[in-house]
């Protein structure tokens, strides 16, 4: 038996900041030095590497759970389903709902449950509840709710990766200008006779050298009072770890599948910084002694930055309403789903759409 | 195929915080308006309610991760298998790591990843992530590695959970002394043709109406500045929430099973409150036209608190390592393990030792 989705969705976020609106920021060095070049060629050195160009930031009266549950909503609505129907709402997130203006982050009740109040199911056996895995937190709800269909928990799952970082970045860390905010979510549902769905999939946690690679640590501004923390990383070493390890996962991922490396049509990876996931790509097919075909890989990240959780179901629902120019995914069609984050932790899927 | 409890443990905080140290504390009411009585009757009507008479806050330097990973440790110990072994560290949780002195919930990398990272684990297939669901949150845990070991992504789980609710109270709210701090875990195993284990269990999300029973909120301190929120709650409603609901969701279960009533050898639920729990364990009676058997349910709340997540794997282990009097948990025995908190989320397990 496969499980399969029936339906994606995704909300992207209003605000638009583009890279020239850093130009007035001051950024400094994580021993809180003034960076030596200019912010213009910080921001093409920045570009270069990562392919972004602008993101998006959820305005002053929305929360992650408000822009998880638009997200459910469209995924909801595509699906065709009641939602009182559903047994599991799985939420991926790593900072909680965190309002304008404040530094705490609030899951209490969970995003889940908020989300699940916010879609007014009455369905109490609709059991709804965070996971907190850092960027791959989607990809990993898709697991545990595939996981749950097969041990007979469930038939019908939501999993959503909601993340609202313009909320937790330090203004004076050019690292910031990565992170975005959005959601992605999509309905799993017991497959009922069709060869499709999840074929297989890998899922691991490196944390004897790497648990904190992504750390929440204090501001780079020399003035601050140390007592509020941002999302921090150490940019180099997650590059490097990332290029030996998620192409192994993936080979794992697929390997466990009876699918040959020359089928897979589409790769979508976690929209970190595009020249990390172009290497990916070129050292996954390397595993292989193969070359990356063209246009095996999607990208949203010009446009959309990193919106941590979210961009893996977002670059997918997408590709599926026809939004990413020159992709698309016909039925039949096999794909790798492949993320790489805070943990550290990496996980990928090999599905037939 | 039933899977079984092979070890547990747990870490009782050393600060001892007695109901007298609260005797200087001023208690306002949600309003902001100081509470009439004195604070002698208001500790005396509340140690008459939930039966608290101290509670164990953690040291200063210590966070939640370092309070899971004792009481992870002596879990792996008490199973005697090798951590290299695990295939999953599920980790419920609701703040994070919350350092003394600060107020941000601090989860990335997830309290999972540093426990592993702190237990020096190296086999980067054991998966580690937090799972956020209320105070069932460990129960929640529980069932997810049962489902995970059902669909064959396990053999070998650590469920651990931890919470330092002295770092999110508010010590203007009289509430604030029910909270207190601990850790509690098990190993949960595929069972090699044995007779006993996980039987059957309930998982529910009340979210319609109730979702924000349990909240964070800012103080009752009319001088605060209101950007920081503490745990917060509507004891009434939740009072009357979980005497209807829970005894129904602890009897879903044992319905699910094939155990009698009358074949429960002790109940371990959630120590939120005294008066509570018993009037929660009376009427899950009723349902069967009976009443509550002396000693069914041992407690441990007088001297620990609400530790949140970790009451239940704390209380189970204190009662497997006789240290709470005139309760014993023998081979053969069923019990029944049940939760209820934020979310609001219930759940129940008929386990059979």
């Amino acid at each position: 038996m496969q499980n399969i989705i029936t339906g994606t969705g995704s909300y992207i976020p209003t605000l638009i900041k583009r890279n020239k609106d850093f130009l007035e920021y001051e950024f400094y060095t994580e021993k809180q030095q003034k960076l030596p070049n200019s912010n213009e060629i910080i921001i093409k050195k920045f570009k270069a590497i990562t392919g972004i160009e602008e993101r998006r930031y959820v305005e002053k009266d929305l929360k992650n759970s408000d822009i998880a549950t638009f997200a459910a909503q469209k995924a909801i609505e595509k699906a065709n389903i009641n939602p009182e129907e559903l047994d599991y709402i799985i939420l991926a997130q790593n900072f909680g709902d965190v309002r304008h203006g404040f530094t705490q982050c609030d899951m209490l009740p969970s995003i889940a449950a908020r989300v699940k109040h916010n879609l007014k199911i009455k369905n109490n056996n609709c059991v709804a509840y965070d996971v907190v895995f850092g960027c791959p937190g989607w990809i990993q709800g898709v697991i545990q709710a595939d996981a749950f269909i097969k041990a007979g928990l469930a038939k019908k799952c939501l999993i959503i990766g909601a993340e609202t970082l313009s909320r937790v970045v330090d203004p004076f860390d050019r690292d910031s200008m990565i992170y975005s905010d959005g959601a992605g979510a999509c309905i799993l549902e017991a497959n009922e006779g069709q060869e499709r769905g999840i074929i297989s999939f890998a899922s691991q946690s490196f944390t004897l050298e790497e648990a904190y690679f992504l750390f929440y640590g204090s501001s780079y501004n020399p003035n601050e009072t140390q007592t509020t923390n941002y999302i921090k990383m150490h940019g180099r070493k997650i590059y490097e770890f990332a290029l030996t390890n998620v192409p192994i996962a993936m080979k794992t991922a697929l390997d466990k599948s009876t699918i040959n490396i020359s089928q897979i049509k589409k790769i979508l990876i976690h929209q970190a910084n595009e020249k990390m996931d172009e290497a990916i790509i070129q050292r996954f097919y390397e595993l292989y002694n193969m070359e990356a075909p063209e246009g095996i890989m999607p990208m949203s990240i010009h446009k959309l930055g990193n919106s941590s959780v979210a961009t893996v179901p977002t670059l997918f629902d997408l590709i599926l309403n026809d939004k990413i120019e020159n992709h698309k995914i016909n039925a039949g069609d096999y794909i790798l789903l492949a993320s790489v984050g805070a943990g550290m932790n990496i996980n990928a899927i090999v599905y037939q759409y």
